[in-house]
């Protein structure tokens, strides 16, 4: 039931592709990093929300949604012929299907993959009870309390992407983790792939923008991965719904470049309830649905087997002033019916948003949007988990204090999952014949055992009894966290990279920079 | 499954003891209050944490450190005696019982039953899938921005039982909800018991701290509700157990009092795993369901059918600096477990600590550990939710801002436990009809029917756009949230009493007063 195609072995994109030996080439890229972290599995039930008629209504509503409504695809007309061909109602740019048409279209996308890392030991799974968090996403801004909010710029990118390489409980580098707005528009892609291949080895995402920017990231992933990404998923593509229910252009025919490459493509509807889509829940996850199914059948079309991931995002409205709501008790709600839903599919997938918030600091309204939205997504069982780290102001802003305050509750979050082990050792029987009532367990023999792994622990450091706390400057957690991340940037150390691989990747870059005419706007 | 004995009605107290028109002798005591506000119903699934395997694994644990190591009554004969006859193995202070044997006496505690209100419009349900959330409770403490933090007085005593009256998310006034320092030890109850029935009408707990002091509780208690309290709960008593494995005489004898006048007793192990217990979880959780049943056996051999709730609380220790952690993932596992345990149990279940921490201020840290320990509580099922407002510095300090802080965030929690309703109003199919591909959706006719009500609406003022709150000067949540609690004890009325009433109240507590040596220490 928690994934139907579990039993399945994980089919590394479609059978008839797979090599053998493919591990020799991409050891030879991969960087000495920090050793091998083993990426976390859910060992605890997900939470099931809604009931199996809940579920059955929404799933009859997606399908409404594309057999009456139907989606556009505008300006695409591969797509178009396509969808044609495999046997939609084409009209002009609407494309409508008949009830379980597209959810038999995407039948061939597989349930689990592996999404590899330049350094094998970083490659995680994707499906069934993996989890895979990574940080914010799309930025134009950055915040630290030495310096404030600001424009982020590369050096932030960067940054952004040696602390999420830096830490144990993040195994994704993201994509745009923040925009570094310094560089021309249509060529800072090729800085920000280059981050994320060069400072880093773990699974990344590619530029969706413009056709030649998927083309320019692929380009720059088969320079280090060579023929083995023909057949396996080493680049990541996130593909941004225009909500409600048109795809533009642009990013189907990111969808196609990207399928095509046989790599992974995530479908992100991203319905803000009451603008996008009805301002019902119930309405919004079905239009998720709808809309996601879509662009992984588009997928399957262009290459049968390629791997998705089916994601969504949603805010809620204070529908008093208008502002958008992050971690709402709504949205979180959402949040859990989809990965039942995605299950029923039989894809990964993406929960709403990990930390996502609308405070503009790292303060007690921030964690608390940020900590519940979280739970509710792991709990749910969603498999990849974005915005993990560092969202602020609704994703305006990239915080460095708020990064590694998520990153403290993303390390819980994993603790929690892991559950309990219910046995003999943690019975722990032999510490009630040494300890009886009334009497300490500080010294038990069982507790001088486990102390040092029972509790999770936190990295950042604590407030400290009051007084302490008082001498010391009040200092709020955010003030407490400044400290952190320049530590971590101060010892940070790039992953080793092939001399060769890596010129090739600053020589592809160079030329492009010297033949493409800067552009500062879209 | 949920609730074993959910199929019977309400037991309200044992049946015998049931009276026609209770009703008329309440509604005459009846304050005016804010109206009637509905108590919470979760309508959404409990997250079972654990499997079969694991439940049974921890019951039979209980079932052998009952059996083998068994829980000391010290000090008091009654207990021992009410033990011996009951057929357990009693030696000195020392208790043992034969496998099953203690959860056979609980058997005859009720799974659901009222707690009633002065208003009968405040009583509560407890147990089944009824939540009924509380204050912190037994703070030296309190802060707010404007004063700083000083020792808790009676005045705060009275705004803190006024701000939860006033809410609409809090459903029982709580107990100590701070300590009123100012008055004598052994005389500061009967303020406290005053300031529930009189500011508030809604249910609140009684003094557990001398036996003396329980009896004055209990008698101020009947000249509220007089006869009607024989056969209904009016006052709720917090049993502590002196974990590991001991009940102290005051805290059996007052548990022996108040089950022998027929009112709720809910026993509260607080266990800090590695001090008053083994390191491991699993051993704290089924430590605490063996001390738990205990004391519900003893309220069940002194009165059976005496309405009681299995509490629970949980701390964890940073192993590293020997500091207590609230809201840690591994307590909210315990409180994840021992939800279910209760269920199996049968009787309603206190959380092991709602919005918990052990933060100085209401910053990040404050309410990620907060919010996060109350979203594990009450998707666990738990009935009654303790320290669900106003919590800090692990229970040292009640904070004002904090307050009215968690108070919101308990607002999204009895959002969330409504759940999604799926029908065709909230499929809003008319809403696609009237607004396709790439519309608006704000102005259609289904958004406007619903904006009102469809999101959670907080009662806080909104952080706003970032360039606003930069003007504002940057104020963080905690400081927003200064203004609400102020505006809050501004607009209280107290609700209407009968005169005769207040003045029996102030009557038996001018006696007390007068008749009884002040003391200081205990």
């Amino acid at each position: 039931m928690l994934n139907q195609k579990s039993d399945l072995p994980p089919p590394e994109l479609s059978r008839k592709s797979r090599r053998k030996g493919r591990m020799a080439r991409i050891a030879v890229h991969a960087g000495s990093g920090r050793g091998n972290m083993p990426q976390a599995l859910r060992r605890i039930p997900a939470y099931a929300l809604l009931d199996e008629e809940s579920l059955t209504a929404l799933e009859e509503q997606a399908d409404w949604i594309l057999s009456r409504i139907g989606v556009e695809f505008r300006g695409d007309d591969t797509a178009l012929a396509l969808f044609r061909e495999a046997g939609a109602t084409v009209q002009g740019a609407r494309v409508r299907f008949d009830p379980g048409h597209v959810r038999a279209l995407c039948a061939t996308a597989p349930a689990t993959y592996r999404l590899h890392g330049r350094d094998p030991a970083r490659s995680v799974m994707l499906g069934g009870d993996h989890v895979v968090l990574m940080p914010g996403y799309g930025s134009p801004f950055v915040t630290d309390l030495d310096r404030g909010r600001r424009y982020a710029s590369l050096e932030d990118f960067r940054n952004f992407v040696k602390l999420t390489y830096l830490s144990p409980w993040l195994n994704h580098s993201g994509g745009t983790v923040c925009e570094p707005l310094e560089l021309p528009v249509n060529l800072r892609h090729l800085d920000m792939v280059y981050a994320h291949l060069r400072y880093s080895t773990q699974p990344f995402m590619g530029s969706v923008t413009a056709p030649e920017r998927a083309r320019d990231s692929l380009d720059m992933a088969r320079i280090v991965f060579g023929g083995f990404m023909d057949s396996h998923a080493v680049i990541q593509a996130n593909i941004n719904v225009n909500s409600p229910l048109v795809y533009d252009g642009t990013m189907s025919g990111a969808l196609r470049a990207y399928a095509a490459a046989g790599q992974s493509v995530a479908i992100s509807p991203a319905i803000f309830g009451g603008a996008m889509g009805p301002v019902s829940q119930p309405a919004v996850i079905a239009q998720t649905l709808a809309e996601g199914m879509v662009g992984i059948a588009l997928t399957q079309l262009v290459r049968p087997g390629c791997p998705v991931v089916l994601g969504s995002f949603h805010s809620t409205m204070n529908l008093k002033s208008g502002a958008l709501t992050f971690g709402s008790p709504e949205a979180n709600l959402s949040t859990m019916a989809l990965s039942q839903l995605g299950r029923r599919l039989g894809v990964p997938v993406r929960s709403g948003g990990g930390q996502i918030t609308a405070a503009n600091a790292a303060d007690g309204q921030a964690m608390q949007e940020s900590s519940t939205a979280m739970l509710s997504a792991i709990l749910s069982g969603a498999n990849q988990i974005w915005h993990a780290a560092g969202w602020l102001e609704g994703g305006l802003t990239m915080g460095y204090e708020k990064f590694v305050m998520d990153l403290d509750h993303c390390g819980m979050v994993l603790r929690l999952i892991e559950g309990l082990v219910v046995d003999d050792e943690s019975l722990a029987r032999e510490a009630y014949l040494e300890c009886g009532p009334g009497e300490n367990f500080l010294s038990a023999r069982h507790t001088l055992r486990h102390f040092e792994q029972a509790n999770y622990i936190s990295a950042l450091p604590e407030a400290g009894p009051y007084e302490t706390w008082l001498e010391q400057g009040s200092r709020t957690a955010e003030q407490r966290a400044n400290a952190r991340w320049k530590a971590m940037l101060a010892a940070y150390e790039a992953p080793a990279i092939d001399p060769g691989v890596d010129e090739a990747l600053r020589d592809f870059i160079d030329r492009k920079k010297a033949s493409t005419p800067e552009r500062w706007h879209e």
